[in-house]
């Protein structure tokens, strides 16, 4: 299948200053499983500029090889301290305007809500979430082996998938609640 | 004057998350110029993501306008808390993302560092750092007052010129030592 053939595209990214995830959802008549899932390596480029213009780069080219229709964010808001929030905060930075310098709306979610989404345990591990990502998805033992550092992102893209299917529309941005209020006929399989 | 008039094109923002400061600094003849200066006002708008969107396209805007071959940005490396960092370091990343996929250096300097080549004086007033960029620059009045915010923005074109063009250069970046050895041909009045 390629993207047209879905309902919605969900790309879910966990941005980091070493590596970032990502992680495409597709979703087809109710039903969401996975067409891409990545690492972006970036602890070889020495230099602070240069990592954060190939997060830019490399999320400009999901956007547009992909098409999704809307964006997925792991994002913690509280962090070790102030310099290590700057930073996350700038590969965060980079890697929205791709998206939104392409009129995809973002919404963003604790790494807690995630987990609750996913589990239905905020507080569950690294290993929990990837068995039933694993279950879920119908991932293989190679997806998931091979794009470790992915999971995170693929949880966000799914967090997302549920919440905004939710009947009654909670938790999402007031960006993506007026996406679809503007384009609902991009927005379909709620 | 347009910008193909100058020997360099050095564009200073300061970037906030209510609003951002944006100074163009032409350099002809070892002589630094005002070409243009303005505030991009943010606080209207009320969504966070509108506010990143806007920052990016209207710095990708400047970049494809002014053509500059450098960026110099004021950033702290201290805040009051972990959230507002991380808000300035998206409003920073999206800022960036439109220089670096432009292939525009960029360089940071933080406040006192930017006060101490303006004023010779890393804690002098704001009043202090405008009263010699009007000196430097010959701003007039009216430039000064109809955009009070660019003010920081304009200080820090300024002391990147200064920075770069020091005899045994210093403080600048890795990205901007890499681009001099690989364009010797763009910079010029070194």
């Amino acid at each position: 299948m390629n993207q047209s053939d879905f309902d919605r595209v969900i790309i879910g990214i966990d941005p980091g200053t070493n590596f970032m995830g990502y992680g495409i959802l597709g979703v087809k008549s109710k039903k969401p499983s996975v067409i891409a899932l990545g690492v972006i390596h970036l602890n070889k480029l020495g230099d602070h500029y240069l990592k954060l213009r190939r997060i830019h780069e490399r999320v400009l080219g999901l956007v547009e090889q992909y098409l999704p229709d809307e964006m997925s964010i792991e994002a913690p808001f509280y962090g070790k301290n102030v310099q290590s929030m700057l930073k996350l905060g700038r590969a965060q930075g980079v890697a929205m305007a791709a998206a939104l310098s392409r009129d995809v709306p973002i919404t963003e979610y604790e790494p807690r809500k995630i987990k609750m989404a996913i589990t239905g345990n905020g507080a569950s591990s690294k290993e929990q979430v990837k068995e039933m990502l694993k279950r879920i998805l119908s991932l293989t033992d190679d997806q998931l082996s091979m794009e470790l550092d992915a999971t995170d992102a693929l949880a966000a893209a799914l967090c997302h998938f549920y919440e905004s299917s939710r009947p009654i529309a909670t938790g999402g941005s007031k960006s993506w609640k007026e996406f679809i209020a503007k384009h609902p006929g991009r927005v379909k399989g709620l």
